[in-house]
């Protein structure tokens, strides 16, 4: 069955990435994946392996967003301490859940052991979804959606987040590109910007590429609002536009 | 003058990051220069372009770390607002800061615009480092050092970071590769972590690598702490250790 949600942050959590160790890919894919689905995602914490600083960035987002995503600190060592920091913000009891026991009794046979059991431990009421291809389902619990930190089991998770929400309209992207500086634009832009402030326009400026100073990019849930900013803002930056497709990396 | 500070804090500023058009690049070079530093980097929020949602992350984060770093928001347009959430979060007005009037007209002389004068206004007391090759500071208001957005100037920034900025001691790390998985070390590993609360130990499992599966880093400010945790570490986990060199990335 496919939710309906509107919002989401990223509590992404991991020593390794605070300490440069490692480059968080997840966040990235995240915001690309939730886009697709039509679901703003509204901001990202990357914070380290400690239940408090787990606990404090899961309560500030699950009050702000529809439904939020941890990334890391599920496997089952002393680092893994997710698990605590999201029962602890939800105020649910880490309880042995009867699937995951299941699951690994059935999957280990002979060599389930201690640690097995450590990991059935969930906050209490969470539910099991089954990611084609991988033992270990996708956990949720109330608002929250626990996915591992390993990048390669993260994006196959994303599969089953794809599968289940969804956003309540798909977003609409253009943008344009000006052989002209943000300085150079700024009084017509922000003329279109006060004339369409039910859109999203933004402004990269570009300082080495060959063909572009500036892109501007117009967004909105609304396809017939967008065309309309978007129709005006090309008339306004009429002299600056050039043809470029950012897709292909290469003049049209 | 050289600044010794124990902590700090990222807000990184974007709608394209959260919207995954861009790739946040940042976050992670200034992890490894703080690293190197002998900073530690205790978090990383990454917010949309909205003084609000900036105010708010620049009011934890300087409240919780000795500095804080900005990226992004610092340009002319309409969603460069970055300069507005910080000054708020400070409790300091926006005021012309003659130092930047006097770089900008003497660099535009007659092309100095309204938009300058708008570029000038920074949080009051907000002091100019000169960064060597490029014509914009770096801008520091109290615990807060504001740096852009684009990667190209974001990295020539972390320059004059690291030319300021020291942490109060360096950081040593060391790490193991054990051809096991977590589940199997994992009692050994406990047993470790337990007896050498003093060094961060950190566990990382991969799921492919033809040579190990598990990863374990150790890392301490304290040179002898370190090399007795790893001492112990090593002899605990014996039987599975492989060399190998993840600098090279390759067997040694």
């Amino acid at each position: 069955m496919t939710q309906v949600v509107r919002s989401a942050r990223a509590v992404t959590i991991g020593d390794e990435l605070l300490t440069g160790k490692v480059r968080d890919r997840n966040s990235f894919e995240l915001a690309r994946t939730l886009r697709r689905l039509g679901i703003s995602l509204d901001g990202i914490e990357i914070v380290p392996d400690r239940t408090i600083e787990i606990r404090r960035a899961v309560e500030r987002a699950v009050e702000r967003a529809d439904v939020v995503f941890t990334s890391g600190g599920v496997g089952p060592t002393h680092d893994d301490v997710t698990m605590l920091g999201v029962a602890e913000a939800l105020g649910r009891p880490l309880a042995p859940h009867p699937g995951m026991l299941e699951l690994f009794s059935t999957h280990y046979g002979a060599s389930f052991s201690e640690s097995h059991q450590r990991l059935s431990l969930l906050p209490e009421g969470a539910t099991l979804l089954v990611t084609p291809g991988l033992l270990w389902p996708v956990i949720v619990v109330g608002p929250v959606w626990l996915l591992p930190g390993v990048p390669e089991f993260y994006l196959k998770k994303l599969e089953a987040v794809a599968a289940h929400l969804r956003g309540p309209s798909p977003f609409f992207t253009q943008s344009l590109h000006i052989n002209a500086d943000e300085l150079t634009i700024k009084d017509e832009l922000d003329r279109v910007v006060l004339a369409h402030p039910e859109v999203m326009i933004g402004s990269y400026p570009r300082f080495k590429h060959p063909v572009y100073k500036t892109r501007i990019t117009v967004d909105s849930r609304d396809e017939t609002l967008l065309e309309r900013a978007f129709t005006d803002l090309k008339s306004a930056l009429e002299p600056y536009v050039v043809e470029y497709d950012e897709s292909s990396d290469s003049l049209v």
